[in-house]
């Protein structure tokens, strides 16, 4: 079974290397980006600037090799990929929480953005705290980790 | 462009019928679910176990016609389909938030399931406050809105 994904825009940021790019939006929330919608898919956007914050889903298209445990940027021991928010991952499915600052037809102006600059992006969802928020969860690995560079040379 | 898309996995859910699911986990929290991973990506499941919660991407393989516009299951008014979370969307791309109560091998049981049973798993990531909590977001058309039975008929 497979399922074919198209992208309905793009995302445009001031990021153009994997070294320059945050390791979360929460590391860097001024980071600024643009959200193209392809014209055929705007009239989707119709209420989204009723939400403060979205998610936008992507696709990693410049991620390395898929390695099922790995070191993340933010610890130096190995986790298995899906206990950890890398890029490299089966399906190579990004996720990205951002602040929405403006509409303007099909362009969203969003800032807190932490992927490069040109990757496709495949859907957006309302972030809805009545249906997101979790009280009391855990943050694992995380955390003792505080946000830092990336480590050199790590994919 | 186009991206193919391979399940990882299968969630097994009470929910049979797409009356039967619940609008959002946060409607249900006490409906449980299991998680398969299959085997040849357990290795990526190591240290899932520190998490609380974790999120599952999965494809609304179900899903019945794309409209770009769509009354979602909380509102009569209709809204552009990314500003809500409907499941007839382009690419068919779902999210939940769900508890992990307890992993044995590559089956993960948990709770405040929301997906139909059977659904295909795309991937999993842990939820992490440190990256997931917007405090100060707000919910938009959803603020109104409270938890209720999807309306008859409607897709």
């Amino acid at each position: 079974m497979k399922f074919e994904i198209q992208p309905i825009g793009i995302i445009h940021s001031p990021y153009l290397t994997k070294e320059e790019c945050p390791v979360q939006g929460m590391a860097a929330p001024d980071g600024k980006g643009q959200v193209e919608v392809y014209p055929e898919f705007e009239e989707g956007l119709q209420d989204i600037g009723q939400f403060t914050h979205i998610i936008l889903f992507y696709i990693f298209d410049r991620a390395g090799k898929v390695l099922l445990t790995r070191k993340p940027f933010l610890d130096d021991k190995p986790h298995g990929i899906f206990a950890t928010r890398h890029p490299c991952r089966p399906n190579n499915l990004g996720m990205s929480i951002v602040k929405l600052e403006k509409r303007n037809k099909n362009i969203l102006k969003v800032s807190g953005i932490d992927v490069l600059d040109k990757t496709p992006l495949i859907d957006i969802k309302p972030y809805v705290p009545k249906f997101d928020h979790r009280e009391n969860a855990g943050n694992g690995w995380v955390q003792n980790s505080s946000f830092r560079k990336k480590p050199y040379n790590r994919e």
